[in-house]
């Protein structure tokens, strides 16, 4: 059925996950912004498209440029904006509203003189997370940024935009709360301060963790989870998600058995599935958790099976003797990644469990 | 003139690195078999069919197919046999001299019942790394194997196979030379048990931190590493490179300069680089070293900077305070990977230095 390492999408899944998100959004009268770049399919695209969303984020030109081919035209690159590729960007902004990303004078000086086309840009702020974004209370840098799109011919202020990516490392449902607590208000005071100047600015925010665990998002304008639509073994740990929700797994050949150390060698490495992992509570390393898995899905995950190491082509899964005696050279098993961003842009031509 | 993250390829360093190896093969009489999985391009191919190579590694079936298709037609699939492939890989067999591993009764039985075609197998012989194989003296699984591929058609033996990788996690360069030793003593061990029925047997062995250290390969007929064509920052750590003989870095967009924590942002993440890294000394996490990089190359890394975090997309570069203030949004910065193999798997079209 499946000879090679597969992405294998459990259409129903994603499509309970993509309405689940929806509905909060709806009763929380926000915008709804997937974030593309964990599945960047157009045919996923469509299962969004069906269910009414019309706005999306991604993370690069290339990605914005695949999706405006697909018909999507009101996309975020929420990304801080390359200025390498202004005449992509100018080239995207003739056809569709495009919202950029600034953080420095600097760059948007330069989107000032380079456009040619009109672009919207949000400010990047950081709420605690130290990757990208001015400090949200650094007016020093903040104020000098809104002058030049004031006076900019082809700029217009959209508002402020944060990723709360520390949420990936709270260590409890209640820690993500603060977070999110914390970056809304931090924004929310952004907003007070120039909401009479540009009566229209938005507050957009991300992260899956958060917007899996909030249900009522007051004080946000928008919302731009990306990973909820496949989840992982991450967000599980997380709490994010159940293994239930998990609507993809690698589909992978076994190449060996090995009873006296209890693993199995598996045809899936780290060009199939990345090099992400978690650790568990006794320091354990884990590549992925592993599913039973033929033509009609999977089930829970063997308990106590995972993908103890990795390199380039091999992964070695860890199984209880009982369960590895099931399996012989020839068979498939499943794997949930620990990352499906990673994972799905490994992986081209998934197989679907139902029709899309 | 890089927009997006680019591989960039000094090709004049990858023909010093292949001919030093070849050399060394030469002087010691043996096979040189470069594993292609670390490039897996026809142009790099074509270097090393120039210096004389016609023997080649591959780690999968579907390498496998690419380069027969680019005339190579003496090619080992260094993988636990993948029996789902078995169409493939009598496909393969009918035009191609093949040879594939097998490190059980099962497989080995599946291959004498469903080949088509002469197919020469050698059987995976674990020294040590304790991810595939058959341990070396594990007689009561060696000797079934042996008996079946004695009786089967399309099966010829052709010897036995190791792959040391726990060489990559030695902690100095007599860590390595030990491995090697004993290995070799193994292989070595179960070629005198096995030469009078096989008398062209042969002892092929593996990893490039070996087959870089190691000056006199006797008691070894063939070698196979493949990494040091690129060679990358593991190999520099292991101590099998210095960093002049990395031969590939990864042009990245600067899109962030965030001097209150002397960090750059970089358009380079998980999706160009790999999520590889290493641990320094001081359990600082490493994803890559920093060059200054122009259409002419690079130099040697800039001083204490590296990439100290990667998400899918951003790269962040810690960098001494006077060397940030050299870069500015728009600029492009050049960075070696921890594993060139997984990041030459993850960017197509690469740049080329000089000309192949």
């Amino acid at each position: 059925m499946w000879k090679k390492p597969t992405l294998i999408i459990d259409t129903l899944k994603v499509k309970r996950n993509i309405e689940k998100m929806l509905r909060k959004t709806v009763e929380s009268n926000i915008v709804f912004r997937p974030h593309f770049k964990t599945h960047q399919s157009a045919e996923i695209g469509e299962i969004f498209r069906k269910e009414g969303v019309d706005k999306i984020t991604v993370s690069s030109v290339s990605m914005a440029k695949y999706f405006a081919h697909h018909g999507w035209n009101d996309i975020t690159i929420a990304f801080p904006v390359n200025l390498l590729e202004i005449t992509e960007i100018n080239k995207l902004a003739s056809t569709i509203s495009l919202n950029l990303l600034v953080e420095s004078s600097y760059s948007t000086e330069f989107l000032a003189k380079h456009l040619m086309h009109d672009v919207s840009v949000f400010i990047k702020i950081d709420t605690g997370y130290h990757r990208t974004g001015i400090d949200a209370i650094n007016y020093k840098e903040i104020n000098p940024i809104i002058e030049i799109i004031k006076t900019a011919e082809h700029l217009q202020f959209k508002g402020f935009l944060a990723h709360a990516g520390h949420t990936y490392s709270a260590i409890s449902v209640s820690g993500i709360e603060d977070i999110y607590q914390t970056s809304v208000s931090l924004l929310n005071e952004l907003k007070r301060r120039y909401i009479d100047d540009f009566p229209k600015l938005i507050i957009s925010y991300g992260d899956t963790p958060s917007c899996c665990i909030i249900d009522n998002f007051s004080g946000v304008d928008e919302i731009r989870p990306g990973n909820f639509v496949y989840y992982d073994v991450m967000q599980y740990q997380i709490g994010s998600c159940t293994t239930g929700d998990i609507a993809v797994a690698v589909a992978c050949p076994v190449v060996a058995v090995h009873p006296e150390r209890s693993e199995l060698v598996i045809y899936g490495g780290a060009v199939h599935l990345s090099k992400e992992f978690i650790t568990d509570n006794d320091g354990k390393k884990s590549y992925g958790l592993v599913v039973h898995i033929d033509k009609n899905g999977w089930g829970q995950p063997i308990e106590e099976a995972y993908v103890s190491s990795i390199s380039q082509e091999h992964g070695v899964v860890k199984i209880k003797r009982k369960d590895l005696s099931k399996f012989k050279p020839g068979d498939v098993i499943g794997v949930f990644p620990v990352h499906s961003c990673l994972t799905a842009n490994l992986l081209n031509n998934p197989s679907y469990l139902a029709a899309l």
